[in-house]
């Protein structure tokens, strides 16, 4: 995922070549790589309120992201962006596109202290999922990193989530970007990595529910399956996902001798 | 900085110690290390605004971060933690802090679109924090991870605050919580790390004037003087803190060579 930017386009600034295959009365295109991990917060805010976005090609992406600074749209390190054409606005940044966007979809909570819990929430979310890929594959795992993530850090990550169900930043009648960020996270990794699956709904059963409910909303299920049958179970991609299912292996052997 | 939390107090739940020494009239407490890093962007605010704002002791963060997730007054593994007593709520993560302070300071963008950019802003300093601390001191600096992070990756996140400054995004004649955030990164990083002051005039001059210009704002420049009579150029802390210092020292040393 990481990795510096590849070299400046030398050539003219040109007109974007993404114009010609999406729908020009799209008002939101998304650019994000092939994968689920970070852009899936972004999307599946979308694909709950079966509102349409456009999805910008991995080329598109890479593309923008090797520009300089100054030439970028807005500038930035790596996607998530999102382009409202309405509004005339890049943003990067996966933390600001999503409660930009939730304002749009009305999944934005209805106070600023509920507001405040959301973006808590959406956070811890961005720390798991730097946690899971290592700091963005800046390094691969070890056996024993992985038992200390797997055994102590994602437990009590878990429990953190499901004592911000308990109580209610989460999880309640008014579902906001933070319950979709939930969703986002877990339901992806048990998705990706279901091994993971029984660790989720033993250190936090009600978001296991919780994230259960969420992904039987129909129009987020169709645009789920759609994604699972393009993309399989591709998670944050690279090497660092070889590595993320190599420890995972290891541990199913790992419990098949101690069955044994 | 990071660390598994340490044992959970198994004692009876007693009333929190800090009571005693802070004013019972002061609405907000902070929760956080004696260092500036994460803490400063919220500390900061309120010093740019003269607002009191309570400090809680490093033993007191300490046993809230210890606790088990359900017996926490917000569940969370690292602080700042804020402590709004008149809304009776406790938030941790450093972004969704800093917006819900700002709003109540009068730092708090004016449309949709600037809160976005502004939260952009936001979680760009967030992830330089994350890099130049090498991922929560996961792991030492070594000479060429350093040389690659000052030669490259932090030179391109300067030029991409460059050009947030240039398109609007911070600097305007309304600073927001943005711009506090643009001074508590690169005004504090170059503060504790004078060296790298000159790595940010070559590769953002407008960003360098910006944090002059912050920084000589008379009330938060009273309270950067007292921090730094209380703790010197303490940046990060611990082991990761002392491995930046060496690598500063050894880029010192080599250029020091090439001029001799």
């Amino acid at each position: 995922m990481r990795g510096e930017a590849g070299p400046a386009s030398t050539g003219p600034k040109s007109k974007p070549k993404w114009d010609g295959f999406m729908s020009v009365t799209t008002r939101f295109t998304l650019y994000y790589w092939p994968i689920p991990f970070r852009g899936c917060f972004v999307s599946y805010l979308f694909a709950y309120r079966d509102h349409p976005l456009a999805m910008a090609g991995a080329d598109d992406v890479a593309e923008l992201r090797a520009r300089p600074p100054g030439e970028q749209p807005v500038p930035f390190i790596g996607p998530p962006v999102l382009w409202d054409r309405e509004a005339n606005l890049y943003l990067s940044q996966m933390p600001a596109i999503v409660p930009y966007v939730a304002r749009v979809l009305e999944l934005f909570p209805k106070t600023p202290a509920d507001e405040a819990l959301a973006m808590k929430v959406l956070m811890d979310c961005n720390d798991v999922l730097m946690e899971i890929c290592n700091y963005n594959g800046s390094k691969m795992w070890t056996p024993e990193a992985w038992r200390s993530f797997r055994g102590e850090r994602l437990p009590r990550w878990m429990q953190i989530f499901e004592s911000s169900l308990d109580r209610g930043f989460i999880g309640t009648d008014a579902p906001h970007y933070g319950d979709i960020g939930t969703f986002a996270l877990f339901g992806t990794m048990t998705r990706c990595l279901p091994e993971l699956a029984a660790d989720l709904k033993a250190h936090a059963p009600g978001v296991f529910d919780l994230c259960e409910r969420i992904g039987a909303q129909p129009s987020l299920k169709r645009f789920r399956d759609a994604e699972e049958a393009e993309f399989g179970q591709r998670y944050c991609g690279g090497q660092i996902e070889a590595s993320i299912r190599a420890m995972l292996a290891a541990d199913g052997l790992g419990a098949a001798a101690e069955r044994a």
